[in-house]
């Protein structure tokens, strides 16, 4: 089973990664760029086939170690 | 309007942040880890209505800065 989780910072968070990209982006020609996020994505290969129990697992993996849940937030699909 | 591009390593590029978060996991007590993959997930605010176009921009953004084409692939999705 795959898991994909994203992780990006919280609303309010200032993202400088984001800024710096969108204010690349600008300076390339991209004028039509209003703001730019940047994010992590982690695809989790998972053994076992029971998808809540999946869900689960990879919730306290994300609260444990994937997101930093101070400034982070996460979403988690199951594929 | 957003679009929001997905940005990994391509199938068979050694992926050593993604296998060291495998075995973080493995070492936290999640044994049912089997393998981890981790890509970037940029989130751009778009100016213009037009999806057709705004593809077209974001892929040549991926070319030109955010996706290093010879060993990342890339995903757009305008939302």
């Amino acid at each position: 089973m795959k898991a994909i989780v994203t992780v990006g910072l919280k609303p309010g968070v200032l993202d400088v990664q984001g800024k710096a990209v969108a204010n690349a982006l600008v300076d390339l020609g991209f004028g039509e760029v209003a703001d730019a996020r940047v994010g992590k994505v982690i695809e989790i290969d998972l053994k076992g086939q029971d998808r809540d129990a999946a869900h689960a697992k990879v919730k306290e993996m994300c609260e444990r170690l994937l997101a930093n849940t101070v400034i982070e937030s996460y979403r988690i699909e199951i594929a």
